[in-house]
């Protein structure tokens, strides 16, 4: 019987062991994907406790204690921190094959050197300890980057963010580790709700020093702000979508749509999905001209509780996986920019593993020898990322394309705890890699299976994403 | 090697063996959904053979029989008794693989002590063995429930339906467990066919004592019959669709297709979108008021061979897997229910293990902490209903949301002996949480991880059905 | 550790050993789907090196090149043999976990007796020895044929095709096995594009000896070409498609639709999916006629990228797999067939992983009892085609159907090389039979479960095709 949670966590072979002690674990960590708020970084927050650090914004941790039947003041409403905090114990020994049951003390071993397991009788205890160590210096935000090896990270940036946060921090050479922001326009595409895309649409306009009177100043202002964000250290947009558009227009239509929106009135569907599908492409072509990567992270079926989403907003635990048809349009949308060279590198993020082969082998479609890896398959995401599904995102990679050139993992978390993951996902490839070198259905050569696992975890990513060069 | 069918069958660790065996096994059944034949409780039935109880009504054995080239005279025809097991017998060799394989001798085992397996060479003294026992009293269909350790179990029930037997089950003291009624009305939502809803209309004004004549007299007779089986035991409901129906419509479209079927004029098909999705609301306003568990079984595509289907009608054989859409519409009606808080407690029965993770998700978008547990995503079924299907549907319960709240299996069968499932999904729980004890990737906490096996097995259902209370 | 690539290669239990070497490895072969070149078959081609035999042709390794970032010329482009193979030479070392790796060096082993792994440092020496073996008689295609020990192998066919080389080859009566055309029409449903239909129709006329005037001598040639490849052993038919096609149509509106297409029209969607409906429905009819099987490949999203399908043609790796809706089409098509019984004997592969439940319960809707496995879902294709594919496919299968009665593996490979393909296959089924002999799931019933192996692995194929007879 191995012991739960040791350092030999999630590794069952002797192989699976040497590749992650002695290639995997010493890598530092890029971060490529984040949802952490820079201003806590630039300001080298701390947190007072457990909760405000772990429960104040964590939507999967809610979603939990509201299965375990846990009423709402408990999650995001009125009660204490230790009140909630006590909740939370009390849901942890429930939460056993949840990733949450892994990761709660995955970061209590590793952040606060916890190894006790999180129940109502340990509760008041862990509370306390790790309380008190978060209120110290060595707790602060940026000492929790440093203590997990950041190298890089970045957010994920309204076009409209003035990012005086990401300068502050790129001011202070102490720092130690890169924090860029990221372009993720999807508010310019949200054009079902008029009211709401007009107000962000004169938000746009300030922060771009212009007037948005058409689709060509929208175009323009939106565009100027890519620049700014690029001035800022910017190389990558982001793309939250329930598939890729890529419905024929004409620009007339695009122009004509513009003014019936800005006019205050509703679109059609068809109008929708044009306009959507003329910004998205000319996002594309600006990442193209800058060399950004862009991301697309595509299948989320959102705001599906609309009490709970009046009552606490978007991302607060009411989405889940869609089902919508990926393939077509998403094979046209990359051809189309393909077709005259001027597709940048691309990540393409799927939330439904039903869609995992389809994102595999569509990589496949547009990679054209001009980088290695040009176009990749996203690490597990969201509610995939957990051992199975990042086994199986690794798998369908592996089968249908090139592991070896994978760019790996992100935490794609709002929490500064959630470093973790990736020592999660370094485990979880080197146990699959270790096996099958156990099977004889991998050479027993750990020394170039340990150069891959170093590429996945680290190398890749510095060569793509060209951070600090 | 392990011996095939043993003890230890599927427990391939000593945790697994430890949580069967101390904590599973003994808990007793709530068999919360199946198709058996309460006359058959009511009047305590006797079986003269095997082909009796095992190939009258098995869809599952003649479709394994037509793929092995066995002509219908066989599997439905005129064959006798024994010519019939004798075919299957010759078959069972061939299904290896299939749960077919594992039912069989399960259910030769645990009700007939037979530990032979079945095949051209022991099935005459098999049948004759097992027939001899069938025909004594100890094997009646209610010992053979009394065997099985079971508590109570729902059948699935017309809204025509008299529960005359129902409630002579209900009257005897004596027998030692509930059999309630679940109110499916199915076929109130079978608008395609003009004339086969007319005549059924016909039956459920006569049921309910009334004249329909239009809409509103179509839906009190439906809510008078619903009524009536809540007297009668009932608390929970049954729903078989393709996919959920969540098209908007208003009441004035509704009257006019209602009266254009009752002329016996088809619905177009908006209409009968609209039709559907109404009525499916309406049922669900009646759970709700009651406080039902409502049952949705999603995606099967049934009837596929219109040769086969003329001849032997539905259940026989002919159903498949779809690839419905289901995300947008499932989550839209349970928004519907929930944006005035009028959801019912309600399980999701997927039919294809692709949309498993999209199912696991969605009950997430709608627990709202009033009950642990409120929303289900309902065991493996059907095709789905073995090993590997089981597992999915754990898995992905697990990764998405609260193993622990899950309220397990029902044999959704048409035969007495299928009760052995109830094991065979209580070893393959045991075998997964014991796997990961094994593998250090839960904690060796035994005594904790039985307690949630027995609430999986059995205390989840009670408490979330309340029979009996 | 076990070592990689012995002789228990995929065979983790001392039961898949014995499965394998007792019962599975000296069947012969029946390859019924590959896209070999007759070619070369009839000529008795003898390559020069490695390149010519393993990358003239593979658009598997040039997508893995271009994914290592090689540029084109090294693929399809001017690069001398040599350059291109040392390029090869440098992906492979990156290609592990994906089946180009165990497709290498198996094919190095069994064909060249070379066990070093291909890498730089091994790459010249691999070249000129496998070279040197290659430009001896004893490695010629009929020779690389005869040491796999193939009996039988179905080519891929044009209605055009003279079929001179199958007639050539049928003629030497020393091949020692039978090589048979499949009639393959896809050209004849490619109405999208009216030049190259009117083209392709034209050759269609010439070699039916007639001319094409309308609808009516347009089936009458193709019929004319059935009847041909029928009197030249073809007992196949085959069809690549997205999904099968079953739109309601009149015969007049199919006229209509040929001659506008003749005109040199574009039809429109509706046209286009009856004119496929009817022509699909056509060709099966001719199929059970004659008591052909006929084979539907469904799924690839194909010529995804159209500046490099411009500049290289189709089948050079820009395709991928799809997500259309597959269920209620497929089953109308069928029934509409089996409705008057007139349904060949039909096997479907599917591309999409997340549809194998799907297509392993829409055989048995259509298995009528009259020949063993009529309706077959094929081996796992393409992109599914390695170790995880084949074990989902088989485990769908087994779950949902009778494996037992599965024809087993095919090539469907364009080199000449990739017969361990079968062995690759053969080792994998055995594996997964011999864990659960291992594991007490199966009974340990070696010699019962190798008949099914043999069965699998030959006879059953034997059997459906019936070839020699």
């Amino acid at each position: 019987m191995k012991p739960f949670l040791d350092q030999n966590f999630l590794l069952h072979t002797p192989a699976a062991q040497r590749l992650f002690h002695e290639f995997a674990a010493q890598m530092p960590i890029i971060d490529y994907h984040n949802h952490l708020p820079p201003q806590q970084i630039a300001t080298d927050h701390r947190f007072e406790n457990l909760t405000q650090v772990w429960l104040y914004g964590d939507h999967y941790k809610w979603r939990a204690m509201r299965a375990q039947g846990i009423s709402e003041a408990y999650c995001t409403g009125a009660a204490s921190d230790w009140e909630k905090f006590e909740k939370w114990a009390e849901t942890v020994p429930y939460t056993i094959r949840n990733p949450l049951y892994h990761w709660t003390h995955l970061e209590l071993q590793r952040y606060f050197g916890i190894k006790e397991l999180l129940s109502p009788k340990t509760a008041r205890a862990i509370y306390e300890q790790a309380g008190e160590q978060l209120r110290t210096p060595e707790f602060s935000v940026q000492n929790l980057l440093r203590k997990m090896n950041v190298r890089a990270l970045c957010t994920t940036d309204d076009p409209t963010d003035s990012l005086e946060w990401h300068r502050q921090i790129a001011a202070d050479p102490a720092t130690g580790f890169q924090v860029l922001p990221a372009f993720r326009p999807d508010k310019a595409m949200a054009v079902e709700d008029p009211a709401a895309f007009n107000a962000w649409t004169d938000d746009l306009a300030a922060a771009a020093g212009t007037t948005i009177s058409d689709y060509d100043s929208f175009l323009s202002a939106l565009k100027n702000r890519h620049d700014f964000f690029a001035q800022h250290g910017c190389t990558l947009s982001d793309h939250g979508l329930e598939q890729l558009y890529a419905t024929p227009y004409s620009l007339s239509e695009i122009k004509s749509a513009f003014l019936k929106i800005r006019s205050g009135q509703h679109l059609d569907p068809a109008e929708t999905l044009k306009i959507k599908s003329a910004l998205i492409y000319e996002f594309a072509l600006w990442d193209h001209e800058k060399g950004w990567v862009q991301q697309y992270h595509l299948g989320a079926l959102r705001n599906n509780n609309s009490r709970a989403s009046r009552r606490l907003g978007p991302d607060t635990g009411w989405d889940s996986i869609g089902d919508f048809r990926q393939g077509q349009p998403l094979a046209r949308f990359l051809d189309r920019l393909d077709a005259d060279d001027r597709l940048a590198k691309t990540i393409l993020y799927n939330l439904n593993p039903a869609d995992n082969e389809l994102m595999a082998t569509m990589i496949g479609n547009f990679n054209d020898g001009s980088v290695a890896g040009k176009v990749q398959f996203g690490s597990a995401w969201w509610f995939l990322d957990q051992k199975d599904g990042m086994e199986k995102q690794i798998n369908a990679l592996s089968n249908m394309g090139m592991l070896s050139r994978f760019v790996g993992m992100l935490t794609d978390s709002r929490s500064f705890l959630s470093y973790p993951r990736h020592e999660y996902f370094r485990r979880t490839l080197c146990n699959l890699l270790g096996h099958e070198i156990e099977q004889g259905e991998l050479p027993d050569d750990v020394e170039w299976i340990g150069e891959i696992v170093r590429d996945i975890c680290y190398r890749n990513a510095e060569a793509y994403f060209g951070f600090g060069k």
